[in-house]
């Protein structure tokens, strides 16, 4: 059987060989698995940071929005494990913007999530990433974010 | 190197110690597992529970949608896995609504899915979960699920 | 304790024996993991197929934007891998679409990506899938892709 590589080649298909990296987050990265919630951006139980990206909150706003949620998402991973260095790699977000039908920042806003794992967990804090614009979302946070880290034995 | 709840408390941050539970669903589950498709709200081979929340669809109406779409996952895990009890947890549900751009109330939306599996499965049909609020969806449905789920060999 | 099969038939409900494939992907797919993180179509550095599906952008041409994505999941694949055959199996597309809130055809834009792999990849390129309509993308992507792929060692 020939190889998706011939098949592709057959077809008139180049792969790319470069991709543009858009923001800050490795593109593929191997696991072994704990699922996190998706959270949202609450601060002593009330949900801060609401609002619409595109109408009423700026980018540096999201930002702040993606950072509080990544430290709701660290609160119960710390709980789970007892020490966060027990984690050896973030694998994956998937960044939810409330957002307007015209915006189109999202994977700067979700920057918010990355720079701070980055800065705590150095480069295993740098997970595969996805950023999308959802037309609402729950008690009208403005970053939702749903997480799948690698943890050691 | 500095551990990272040392980094965090070097920045002046204080990781949540308690995250406020909105909903029906654990936070952090372990897994090995079993992909299922985003499923809609079919019923005898016909979309039921088509529709917007936040227009025209109620939170009880869309619960059902969510309680149906939850019957459609478990249909070809059974016939996949034969039975039912060979299910060790479910890992993962990521629930889309389809939403207005002011509906709020996704997690309520998404206990007609994880109160059908806690009622069916007891604590293992607790996963971790997301709702978000989605532009659009296949059919109109009102709601689509996708999950992850933990089998034993 | 009463088997989940039990439960359900107490509660009088009946697990649906088929459901309807509405596209070509596989209902569930076991797995051992690498994550992609959402990709858009760009083509030579820039990102070509913008626009929202119902707005301005054809279901054709969601497709064509979602054969794009789908070469570009593929190139950063064979820089990780070297050889794609090396990849057991598509496990898990999530297909996001950039749609307008009355659009209903979500699954026919991602065959583009699922009809690709299967042409290139045969039947480990079906995987489970998930297509929905969000609210706006990264540099107004008309679809973005993420992936969960299977890899031999």
């Amino acid at each position: 059987m020939p190889t998706p590589e011939r098949i592709l080649e057959r077809e008139g298909r180049t792969l790319p060989t470069t991709h543009p990296v858009v923001a800050n987050s490795a593109m593929t990265v191997r696991a072994e698995l704990l699922f996190v919630s998706g959270h949202g951006p609450f601060v002593d139980g009330r949900p801060a940071h609401t609002g619409k990206l595109g109408v009423d909150v700026t980018i540096e706003g999201g930002q702040e929005a993606a950072d509080t949620v990544t430290m709701n998402l660290l609160g119960p991973l710390k709980a789970e494990l007892g020490e966060l260095s027990r984690i050896s790699r973030f694998v994956k977000l998937l960044v939810f913007v409330n957002a307007s039908s015209d915006f189109a920042q999202h994977h700067l806003v979700a920057d918010g999530a990355t720079n701070l794992l980055v800065k705590v967990f150095g480069d295993i804090g740098r997970p595969a990433r996805s950023a999308v614009g959802v037309a609402s979302l729950p008690l009208n946070f403005a970053v939702e974010i749903e997480a799948v880290v690698e943890v050691r034995d």
